[in-house]
């Protein structure tokens, strides 16, 4: 088994090995032209396995590569059941294979890996900070909207805002509204409605801002999706990320600046969360996720 | 000796198998982490390859990536050493390495990936077709000026173009305006006077185009670095696209129209490349494209 992974499936089964033999040309390596996805395991059990496997698909239909969703839950579920009921992070990595020359080439067989990390314990519903990146979100692309392989905006996005002195970046997009951080969608919250961005400005869509969208729409909250300004951060009575590992962050401060946070109906929404992915795989994630 | 490869330096050594041992944890291939390089070799002499290293070690520090450039150059002269004069195509690939979890991480000891293809012969000042993609480059991104692996916005450009029946893409950046190909830069030539966009506008300062650039000073011709709006391509009296591997490439058409090309001064600025390629390795490229 590779070092920091507790079971790793690299072409058509498991690893053994510390590391997995790659076609030097496997474009995922050289043009990051693939995609992926990244979901919790509880209790030998990838949350929403199937929304992330139905955004796989779809993004590859986008992108024009050609992978079954069978082969991708052979996969899967060879490496659940490698690991048992322990709590681990799920990533799936899928590429257009080795092509020949030529940026528009179809590749060769797509390149499939699949890997289960050690669960970092204490990451859920954790305050996290924001610094304002000068690196953009470009909404005239689709790629803005895929867990694509192609991450180095987000990269260069994370890393000032680690120089910073924050948690995470919020990206703008070209047109100067806000997207999203470098790994989470934003929402905000005013008088008990909440915002987020919708795709159209350079967003992914998120499983779990889904769930959080329909948590609201069971919950009573109003809510819409619609373009936000910067400011609007600073003024709303909560701002907070979400992403499929850690579900909901309230954010604390943007570049410096402290923002308030109602505290109250984000643990109504992460705990309306907890209790969908609990139905999911039959335990409580905050359980899993005790240090 | 992989499959497509004249010559693979993976790690510390030539690599003799058809695939590289990689760390599935390799941010090159999970994130898009890294910087490439491609040069033509012939003679057994990478051109300009001193410039290319420039580059390639000023995008490094840009991203944060620590690799020495005594490591690549030994890599690089490992695999010139197993092909003799052979025609090629090198391509080096660093990437930050495995890196822990976290988009801001370090990463481990950065990978070094060198690759020599057989030269594609038949290549050099060829006529090209372009079709305007939708999907744009980012100038808010110091991504649109490096050579990064994460190329997935330019792989769907010219998947755009291959679909409209073009050779490749002409991508405008976020405000509208002319950036590049997806692997050119693009110049514009009126009444004997050539334009190319600037690095600002979301564009790679590629080596041909500054080789350009001084050999247009010496053959006297104006030249300038200012922005340039799509309309003006089908008024100019040629536009070109320049890269490292196919030097000049005069453009017949932009979504279907003819464009005019004023065959004999891109001539003799192909003649000029040409001859500041053999001063530089022994050999004029012209006689190593030949079919």
């Amino acid at each position: 088994v590779s070092a920091p992974f507790l079971a790793v499936w690299h072409g058509d089964g498991v690893v053994r090995g510390a590391t997995i033999a790659l076609d030097p040309a496997d474009r995922g390596l050289t043009l990051g032209d693939g995609l992926f996805e990244t979901a919790p395991v509880f209790n030998g059990h990838a949350v929403w396995l199937g929304e992330h496997l139905d955004r796989l698909m779809s993004g590859a239909a986008a992108i024009g590569l050609d992978i079954t969703r069978r082969r991708i839950e052979t996969a899967v579920a060879a490496c659940l059941a490698e690991i048992g009921p322990t709590a681990a992070v799920l990533r799936i990595t899928v590429t257009r294979g080795a092509g020949g020359r030529g940026l528009a080439h179809d590749g060769g067989a797509p390149t499939l890996l699949v890997t289960l990390a050690p669960w970092p314990k204490g990451i859920l519903n954790r305050d996290v900070t924001l610094a304002t990146a000068r690196v953009r979100r470009n909404e005239y692309s689709p790629v803005s909207r895929l867990k694509s392989l192609s991450y180095l905006d987000a990269i260069l996005a994370a890393r000032e805002a680690a120089s910073a002195g924050a948690d995470d970046a919020l990206m703008l997009n070209c047109g100067g509204r806000v997207a999203s951080s470098t790994i989470a969608n934003v929402f905000v919250m005013e008088d008990g409605r909440l915002v987020t961005p919708p795709e159209s400005e350079g967003v992914l869509g998120g499983i779990t801002r889904r769930k959080v969208l329909a948590a609201a729409h069971d919950l009573g909250f109003a809510y819409e999706e619609a373009p936000v300004e910067r400011a609007r951060l600073t003024t709303a009575h909560s701002v907070f990320l979400t992403n499929s590992l850690r579900l909901i962050r309230p954010v604390t401060r943007l570049d410096g600046e402290a923002l308030p946070v109602s505290r109250e109906p984000l643990t109504v929404l992460f705990e309306a969360l907890c209790s969908m992915i609990a139905d999911d795989c039959g335990v409580d994630p905050q359980k899993a996720d005790r240090p």
